[in-house]
């Protein structure tokens, strides 16, 4: 089997403590869309106000110089001819339960995986439009405040994103799950996946079978008892590609 | 109509900071079995391991002096017999996800509401086990480690409750959502719910008709632009008993 021509850039959020959004990763974006891309079709699902979405991400990408023409797909007639004449997608963070309904509901999910992995069209996620690039979205940190017709995504690539991942914090009062307690039981579940959790700041970059942790956080990979249990601390710039592989 | 005999203490958190687990709730938890109850029939769905869940029941409730014989659901032959024979019932915390799918995997959801809400069958819920005993799931914090058949659940109270409830951090660098966000986010899409978040070391009592937040650190109810928009703050020992209303 040849390999896909898949591109991704999955950011784990895109607001990094003490910089404008994006600009932590304005050079990976610049570099990523390449100089083809022009315009950039957005997909706001994952809130509730599309236009002020649309708008906002408009804004931003000005005041840190991206310079792409940013189309709402939910402006033109057709969401489905949208993506099919798109020349990049971005899906934007917000609720991702919301987010993975829409799709589902905007028939969107079998044709966004030929566009990307058949076509090569060019996916940026970030947050809750990185989970569901995933083969699930059952490592989202989201509240569930709508009930999808599953929990099964893209499935882009074979493992699951923990975005936002947050280490322990030692001192906490607080008796909650932690977030690590949170993915090893999604892994209890499902022994046989693979969970990356990527700090804010950092993202995964996928060029057909090569992936590549980017940033400068760093990332944590969860596997289960059954796959030589562990967490395994991922350094920036590491090459993941044996993640590709599936299962 | 006449009310409904239900009997519900519902906990925000098994454990806070500070104490033994359930230690800051025994007055109130030997108050609401009163004398006649001798034993408790503990559902441990929540968990992976029901066996070392129900042991650590035991183990704490020990501990701290709650003298009652703990019986896993999962021990006898049927968990519908053993629910119509129970004195009282105590659903423990863990993830909401998997509880809500086995409660619904062992046919226990319409049995659970005619013992509760007809038969006055005392029920005890802490962390996601009041989660399920409302309206739905859809305000829990737990990540969706499982697919329920539904996010609707017990429906014993007409309201949401998100439990271990915590207030912004205005010192927080994080930038996924607070939780004030993720409860707003539900009310955009649920614009009809009222949703009690209890704090660590908060509770609600619901005596037929009438219901009360007990413990120290107190609640808020999260309302809907609809609703006369906003958040009210819930004092320790305030009634609450027009939430038990309906919509
Ligand atoms: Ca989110
Ligand atoms: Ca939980």
């Amino acid at each position: 089997m040849s390999a896909s021509p898949r591109r991704l850039l999955l950011l784990s959020s895109a607001s990094v403590h003490g910089c404008e959004p994006f600009e932590y990763a304005k050079e990976e974006i610049i570099n990523f869309f390449g100089s083809s891309v022009k315009e950039i079709l957005f997909i706001p699902y994952a809130l509730h106000d599309y236009d002020a979405y649309v708008s906002r991400i408009r804004q931003r990408f000005a005041k840190i110089g991206l310079d792409y023409k940013i189309v709402g797909i939910h402006e033109g007639t057709f969401a489905t001819e949208a993506v099919n004449n798109a020349q990049a997608v971005f899906i934007g963070g917000g609720n991702s339960f919301r987010l993975l309904k829409s799709l589902y509901a905007m028939d969107l999910v079998p044709l966004l995986q030929k566009r990307v992995l058949e076509d090569g069209l060019p996916y940026m996620g970030s947050s809750a439009g990185s989970n569901v690039a995933t083969i699930s979205i059952n490592t989202t940190n989201d509240m569930p405040i709508v009930y999808p017709p599953t929990f099964q995504a893209l499935n882009l690539i074979p493992i699951n994103i923990n975005p936002h991942y947050i280490d322990t914090d030692p001192n906490s009062t607080h008796k909650g799950e932690t977030r690590d307690e949170r993915i090893a039981e999604y892994l209890e579940q499902e022994p046989g996946r693979l969970v990356l959790a990527l700090r804010e700041g950092a993202w995964l970059r996928v060029e057909g079978d090569r992936a590549t942790v980017g940033g400068k956080t760093g990332a944590r990979l969860f596997k289960s008892l059954e796959r030589d249990q562990g967490i395994v601390e991922i350094a920036p710039d590491a090459d993941v590609s044996y993640l590709m592989e599936g299962l």
